[in-house]
């Protein structure tokens, strides 16, 4: 899989994808995250890649051109699943959605910043516009890093151990039962006696009950579905 | 405001707590986000601080002792409004809870990582559980940074237009309305008139019916809160 980010600010990328699953799963072959400076793309001579907006108002909008020029030169180079743009009025990321966009090979993601790109880009390029939640951030690329990373942990191998990724929350509907570690005991709270009586069928019924009352109690929405 | 984040990853942090808003943030004096590693707190010789779940299963599980001994060295310093665990089943984050968290004076986030952490530290220690999204993540560090930004960014003085904040999407129950800036015509596409009529008054209340408009078809449920 191979991911392209476009951004007006490659630096915020930088340490998240050098960490973690996602330094690990690049040089594991399993995926290729390339991320574009829009700067690189502006016919301006300033290197400006925003502009005030038509009609006024506050905060300032990321202009057209840089973005048509840099996405034409990606498309020029292979097809792309998808072009991405991240934004709070987009459709809301849910696992289902992030399970589908685990099985393309190529995507654009395209971060909005300041008061976001002006709408023809929607119009001419983006073929899915997705928000990571109910709030605003100071721009995409946090959002970009988030819909990469519920991506690639996804990919099969990248994860140490596979079945991890499916008793997650949300795989099945249900939130993840709780867990516990070492000590047995700590300042008198016990684990529960039932985790540590090797009875993995009964273990399992527990979890599974757990499992389905802290969704009823948290989220009886899941239920529903 | 001062906030606190554990984690057992602290580089994945790095770059963006350096960059964009967040830096200027700090620069101003407006926040002091400081970044603790688990690792620093941990009794455990080979500086472990997860160790595997009892009852089996795949995944690791953070242990409660290097988070305890964190959280109580913090708590010794000052005190904290409220200790938030970043996970998939915690309370859906949104910009309502966001506007409240931002006028609170300390905060401590703590990223789970692996299959999350002891039960134990929830019912200890944890005020309030929070989750970006009904998506699951490789850790709880992209979540923290997450919140951490939606806040930020509504302290008084962080962004150079304060306007700009309220006029973004979810302060008042409605998605943002497009945003046009120049050239006023790309390769056949033209900004709408009425943005080049210089009538302010228009112009405001078109951007409220295209807002309405967009909301009633992208987000009906935020118009019926």
């Amino acid at each position: 899989m191979r991911i392209d980010i476009i951004t007006c600010l490659p630096k915020l990328l930088e340490s998240f994808f050098a960490h973690s699953i996602l330094q690990r799963a690049q040089q594991g072959g399993y995926v290729d995250v390339v991320v574009h400076d829009l700067r690189d793309y502006t016919a301006d001579k300033h290197r400006r890649v925003d502009d005030y907006p038509f009609g006024g108002g506050a905060g300032m909008v990321m202009q057209i051109q840089p973005i048509a020029t840099c996405i034409r030169a990606l498309q020029a180079e292979r097809t792309y699943d998808e072009i991405i743009y991240m934004t709070p009025d987009g459709e809301r990321l849910n696992q289902k959605t992030t399970n589908s966009l685990s099985l393309r090979q190529n995507l654009i993601i395209l971060c909005g910043h300041y008061k976001g790109v002006d709408e023809r880009v929607r119009e001419l390029f983006i073929t899915k516009e997705i928000s990571i939640g109910d709030y605003v951030l100071s721009g995409g690329e946090l959002a970009a890093c988030v819909l990469s990373d519920a991506i690639i942990r996804l990919l099969p191998g990248v994860l140490n151990d596979e079945t991890s990724a499916l008793t997650d929350s949300f795989q099945d509907n249900l939130l993840a039962p709780p867990v516990y570690t070492r000590p047995a005991e700590f300042e008198g709270l016990r684990v529960p006696d039932i985790l540590l009586s090797g009875h993995e069928a009964k273990i399992d019924e527990w979890r599974y009950e757990q499992a389905l009352t802290r969704t009823r109690t948290r989220r009886p929405d899941l239920l529903e579905e």
